[in-house]
């Protein structure tokens, strides 16, 4: 028969040992619950694609300077400085058709690119199948890549409505899920 | 009076409930933490209002289009496929007051409903009482409910003019919380 | 030599205090790993950066509207209310350079503020350095006040121009290090 103290020696190192475990497990389980949520595979897929499909949107702008640029045509007083006349001032503050196209689209963009965001964060959120996530977001990617190519070119009718309607049809999928894994 | 190892035994299985005990509660703690930030009510409420709100705004879209084939009013010559002639053709390139009316009404929900959603989801983060969120949120999208009807059909003035106010004026007041719980 | 009974009471109240430290312990570092992600500094400061940015753009709005009354210019009918006679409605419906320049401004910040929160809030998410977040959001911030100043008086070209530039680059900075953090 042992004596009592190295059995409680023996206790208080079976507890540092135990302590030890249960903080790395539930250190672990805490992390893999935020894993789960914040740096999931879903959300760093929509990160990519949202980051693709906003500086797609983005580029329209020097687009727009560079046809207003090329096409001499401006909107503002201050911005005709490579005139030399005034009339020629004048002149250049005119609407051109080229210009007015290139606006459509990037006006387009912010009306489809803008809800895809906002939902698609929202669908994040609600923990979907990352095949069906990504199924989503390059679906809608690409058809805002044909919509941009079809307005520019142009392409003839229906190629550009087809491609709106596709990518509206992925943000309202990801919208009924939403709405149908929330309460109000 | 028992033997030592027996008691060590007992203590053994007394270790084993309660690492699991621990193990179980850290969890749930943790999770409970996660879940008072990530699925609480004030973020599923707002996931429904900013979804209910930018579909609504998404479906400015179809109705610009509707209004565009009723109207047989188009911006891109491309477009205008049903002409029979080069001259129908050219008076379908015009612009129509009905189809303007809804591309402004599209235009003031771009304006006021994209910074509902980023100052909404901003104040969501600093922990809002439920009931004071969804008085937001409800207030928010009521008024801009009201403001597309009010600016379609279209209602007599100021009708149009007070719903524009009282969703700026919630956005306000969430964009206020915002910056009297963050620094810089 | 003591008896068994005291050593598993001290045992006990050994565990007692053990079970509320580790207790503690794993919601402390759980609330730290929260609070590393959620409520980083960085987090706080794009949420004050986000909310001001937001804020100047909402406040076109008004601006629109003060120019609108003041020049006598309105888009709407219904919005003539305070002409006597309809040749003064009818006159009322123009369009007018001022109230022009103002919502050319708007778009200009719809088209660049909005990509800036996207991004902003996804380059939140990389856990970038303070001080070279701070430094992105603090270019963009006083990029695009110092862009409503030029365009509203307006400056002579190219201080808008670079005001511009200087707010897409920090945007294509963030974009940047997002893209290089994630993975299709």
């Amino acid at each position: 028969m042992r004596s009592d103290i190295p059995a409680q020696l023996r206790s208080a190192l079976l507890w540092l040992v135990f302590m030890e475990t249960v903080r790395r497990d539930s250190n672990r389980t805490a992390m893999a619950e935020l894993t789960h949520i914040i740096d999931s595979e879903v959300v760093l897929a929509f990160s990519t694609y949202a980051t693709i499909v906003v500086l797609k949107m983005m580029l329209m702008s020097p687009m727009t300077a560079y046809f207003r640029f090329t096409r001499k045509c401006f909107a503002n007083m201050e911005d005709t400085g490579m005139a030399k006349t005034p009339e020629d001032k004048k002149r250049m503050l005119r609407v051109d058709p080229d210009v007015e196209r290139v606006r459509r689209c990037h006006q387009n963009d912010l009306e489809n690119i803008i809800p895809f965001i906002v939902i698609g964060l929202l669908y994040t959120l609600t923990g979907p199948d990352l095949s069906t996530a990504l199924l989503h977001f390059r679906v809608f990617v690409g058809s805002r890549l044909f919509h941009t190519v079809a307005y520019i070119l142009p392409l003839p009718q229906p190629s550009r409505g087809l491609a709106w309607m596709v990518g509206m049809g992925a943000t309202f999928s990801m919208a009924y899920r939403v709405l149908s894994t929330t309460h109000l």
